[in-house]
Formats: structure tokens, C-alpha cells, sequence
């Protein structure tokens, strides 16, 4: 099979295509060809043979989104995004990426469908960023859109667009509405939800981390490897299963930020824990309150989507991904 | 002040216009100038005067957005639509008008805020459709939209995005969800639910009419005249009173097609209800059961938005407004 990923030089897309090259199929589907596309050309993982193809495109642009299609991939997993900071920062490109370039995507499979009956399982990744205060606890999957950021209102247009596509029969599209990914690895995006990553990640290496909110923030994780997970089961479900709503909740783990720091302390001791430096940020603060803290995932639990059960989990994936395996 | 109505030719525009020019004002606001926009040239209503202009315009046309708000209505009302069964039968022109119109208004107002604060009043019209089957009876303000046709889906983005731009301060929009407008004067529309006017319409005036689902089926309906009281309230209201959640949900009276024919009954005879035709359309049938047939529309009471309390009332404002006042 054909794969393409869009937004592969991202953390996520990385990681994605360093899983696909190691198991070299997907759900025994053996990949024959792999394309990595991102507006910068991404870096193949080591081990990468011919059959993994570097792209820098921009879906936004015209006509690079029907180029990507071309070769008539069977399974597109669209990761690209401009994260929530930014797309508040830059309202302008924030449209254009995460909307403008959504829907050219479908719109070139669309086409594509229409030449030649092309009718690809897209993966695209929402965020717990399409609810906005004041929320329920946990988030019921049928609880309204009302997003407090441009982000997150471009996120559930997504969403909405690749309903329909798929109801239409253009597309085979599934959603996944991700938790916030904790323990992002490497250095700080402009992501506002990023210190949740950052109060674990640098103390876990001796660097001092700063913590803007107050420790009873309670939000929703889950770490990298589980997205990956969740990508990977999104690209197999059967659409039949999931029916006309097609973006599930990821199940994820609920935890203030008292509980992070309790399972830093319990993984790395009380060193650690005293490289979190307060510093309260009021801007950070007002955004991270209208945010979810707790999802029901029902849904996704039953279609053999998991994540992990306690902090001190997510911390020992870090430790196990991207520090060698010892602190 | 100036006030600019989008879709002027449609059957609530040209009720909106002879309102308010039969008025003058708008909650006291002296109306000094009424722009009335659509593709078609809209008719001026009887006893216009030099203050009401008529503009062909495509909001979805580069430039013509900009051009409509070029002399700075301070009060827009957005009506136009391609309606249900004509964005499902044609997809592009449906997304082209629904969405990137409504879109191409937005930037446009949002592109004079930029250049000189201006920050207009601007109502849009939403509808039920944005909700889709299995809905709970009445649907909360809080249920998730899962539109299961391609007009409910881009009236959903339009209501996102009213919200954001909102949000922004680049605009000051209010959208109204609109239950299904019975009787629907004139013509039948290509609206999938004409039939809900077309049963009431037709035999008022000894004409036959065609139902093509079950007389069990339940929906929600209010008048043309409760249209527009609407449209003003939504003119008027105070943002604050409203939140960052734009669309509100309108009232309705929540009936069955049964109870419409026995209103008929009782307005205008047995010999009336004789005139309606049972044709059954599994086709319609199929979509009308996606549809909601009640919301609950607190929010909107509590703002002083309300609508007809029974079928009778409905058929007597269609006497009124539309027969001259009797039968």
C-alpha cells in the first residue's frame, strides 16, 4: 500500500513514520511506498529504504494538494496544523493552514473520486480544543462545539467538512479528537498548553522548567506513543463501526498538575521536582481555564482506542522513547 | 442609520424589507438608508422611497463583499442561502454560496474593522439542520451539531465562524437557528420540506397538495411573521446578554404533520383537508427523519425571542399576511 503523510516533519508525524518504517505494513498490509510531505522536506528515520519519498508542500497552495493525491495513496493520515498559539497570533494563516488547507485536501479527493472512483481512509487529528467553557466533567461526545479560540473553531470545521466528505462518499474519513500530547519531546512549539510538557520534560534532565498556572489545573493527556496508537487504529477501523459521526474522543488521562508533579517526584525525586520554577502567567491562565479537562471516550474505548492510566506511566514512556531508557 | 440586507429577494428578505420600511426604524434608530443585495435585482416594496437601493450582488464573487459594506451598513442581515435540497444536489454551489459567502462577508467586515473599527450588528440566519439523527427530544442548546446534509453542515461552519470573528472583535454577530418557516407563502421552493407549507398552503386557496411522509411525523415550525420578529430582536439585542455562544436556538411550536392537517380542519373545513394527496416519497421520508422536531430554545425565550403556540395561529397570521384576512 501506498501511504502519505501530511505534516510528517511535525512531532507526531515523525514519530508516525519511524513506527511505519519499523513495521513496514500496516495492519498486514505491507507498505510498498511511503510519502512524507510537509511545508519543510522532513527527515527520513534511519533505517529508511527507497521506498520512503520526502515532499515540501503547502496544501493551502493551489494545486498542491491534487499533486499529493496524484499517485492515489490508500490511506492519508493529515496531521499538518498550525498549533493553537499561533493560529490565535496569526489569525490569517491559521485559516488558511488548518481550513483552507483541510479543505483543499478533501476537495483534491473529491476530485480524484470523481475522475476514477479514488476513495481513500483519511485520518485527520482533532483537538480537545473544538469545546470551550463553561464544560461539563467529563465532556459528554455529544456536547456542543464552542470553541474560545480560532484554532480550535478551525478544528471543528474540520471536523464537520470531513463528515460530510465521508457521507457523501468522497472520502472515508475518521477524526480523532487528541488530548493534549504530554510529554512532547525536543523544545517548546507555540502551543500554549506547552509548559504541561515542559514542567516533566526539562526537570527529567536537570534544566530548570517554569510552570505559569496554578497546580490544580486539571487536563487531559496522553503521551506520543498513544497518538501514534491512535493513528494507527484510526487507519484500520472499519468506517461501519463508527457511522456518520466520524471523529471520535480519544480516551486520554485526566490529571492536575499537582498529580504531574507528585509522579515527577515519585520517577525522579524531589531533585526534579525543584527545577519547576512558578512563574504565573495570566494571559496562559485565562486560556488554559476555558480548557477540557476530562473526556468521555466511551466510544473510542470500545473501538480498541487506549491511553495510558497514570502520570507516572506517561513519564516512564518518555524515559523509554527519547531518554535512552534511564533517567 | 444604514441597514444592508443579504438575500433581500428571498421570501424572509422581502418580508424583512416591507417591515422595515412599513417602520422607518429600528428600535427608535431612524433607517436612512436600506441596501437591499441578492443575485436577482429584489423588488422594493410598495411605499419605498429614495432611502431603499437595490444591488445585484454574489457575495462569493472576489470583491463584491467588500463592495456591499463599502459605505458601512451599521446593521446586516445575512438571509442568503442555497436551501437544503439544492446544496444536496449540487455540492459546489452549495459550499461556493453557504459557506464561502458567508466567509467573503466576514473578512470583508473584518477587513474594515482593520482599517477604521468598524464593527457592525450582523444577524445570520442558522437553521435546525445543523442537527442530525439520533437526537434527543427537545434537542438541548448544548447538543453537538452533526449535520446530516451538506446545507446543515455549512450552516454549522457559518456559526463557527460568527462565533470567532466575534470573539475577534471584528464583528458583532448574532445567529439564529431557525425552526422550519410554515406557511411558506408563494411558490414551492426546492427546500426538502416544502411539503409542511405546501399541505396548508395549497388547500387554503381549493388547490391539491402533495404529502409525501406519514401524518406522525414531528417537527418544528413558526411563522414568516415570527421570522422576521426575530431577525429585529436579533438586530437589537445586547452582545453582552448573549455570551460568547452566538447562535441561539429560536422558539418553534413542535407538531406533528397530523396536528397541522387537524389546524386545517379546523380553520378551513374538511373539504380543505380533502385536498391533500397522500403520495409517500421514500426519498423525503429518508431525510425528514434525520430532522429535529423540537429544540429546547430557554436561551432565546429569556431573551425575548417567541413564536406561534399552535398550528391554528400559524394558518390565521398566513390568512392574515397572505389572503387578505379571510378565506
Amino acid at each position: 500500500m501506498h501511504v502519505l503523510i501530511l505534516g510528517a516533519a511535525g512531532m507526531i508525524g515523525r514519530k508516525l513514520t519511524a513506527r511505519l518504517v519499523a513495521d513496514g505494513n500496516v495492519d498486514g498490509r505491507r507498505i510498498e511506498r511511503l510519502t512524507l510531505a510537509d511545508v519543510a522536506l522532513a527527515e527520513p528515520p534511519p533505517g529508511a529504504d527507497g521506498q520512503v519519498e520526502v515532499v515540501a508542500a503547502d496544501l493551502a497552495t493551489p494545486g498542491e494538494a491534487e499533486r499529493l493525491i496524484e499517485a492515489r495513496p490508500d490511506l492519508i493520515f493529515h496531521l499538518a496544523a498550525v498549533v493553537s498559539g499561533e493560529a490565535e497570533a496569526d489569525f490569517e494563516k491559521g485559516y488558511r493552514v488548518n481550513l483552507d488547507g483541510t479543505r483543499a485536501l478533501l476537495d483534491a479527493v473529491r476530485a480524484g473520486h470523481e475522475a476514477d472512483g479514488y476513495h481513500p481512509r483519511l485520518v485527520v487529528t482533532s483537538s480537545i480544543a473544538v469545546y470551550g467553557a463553561p464544560l461539563p466533567e467529563p465532556i459528554p461526545e455529544d456536547f456542543h462545539h464552542t470553541p474560545l479560540t480560532s484554532y480550535g473553531t478551525q478544528k471543528a470545521i474540520a471536523e464537520l467538512l470531513l463528515a460530510d466528505y465521508t457521507r457523501r462518499r468522497f472520502v472515508d474519513g475518521i477524526g480523532i479528537r487528541l488530548p493534549t500530547i504530554c510529554i512532547r519531546p525536543g523544545r517548546p512549539n507555540k502551543a500554549a498548553s506547552g509548559f504541561f510538557s515542559s514542567i516533566l520534560r526539562e526537570p527529567l534532565v536537570g534544566q530548570e522548567a517554569i510552570l505559569p498556572v496554578p497546580e490544580t489545573v486539571r487536563h487531559w493527556h496522553a503521551s506520543p506513543r498513544s497518538a501514534v496508537e491512535f493513528l494507527l487504529r484510526a487507519a484500520t477501523l472499519d468506517g461501519e463501526d463508527v457511522g456518520p459521526r466520524r471523529t471520535l474522543s480519544m480516551p486520554g488521562l485526566s490529571a492536575t498538575v499537582g498529580e504531574q508533579i507528585d509522579a515527577l517526584r515519585r520517577v525522579a525525586g524531589e531533585r526534579a521536582v525543584r527545577l519547576i520554577r512558578r512563574e504565573p502567567d495570566e494571559s496562559i491562565m485565562r486560556m488554559v481555564q476555558t480548557w477540557a479537562a476530562a473526556l468521555d471516550a466511551t466510544r473510542a474505548l470500545r473501538l480498541g482506542f487506549a491511553a495510558e492510566g497514570s502520570f507516572d506511566e506517561i513519564i516512564r514512556v518518555h524515559i523509554e522513547d527519547e531518554l535512552g531508557g534511564s533517567l
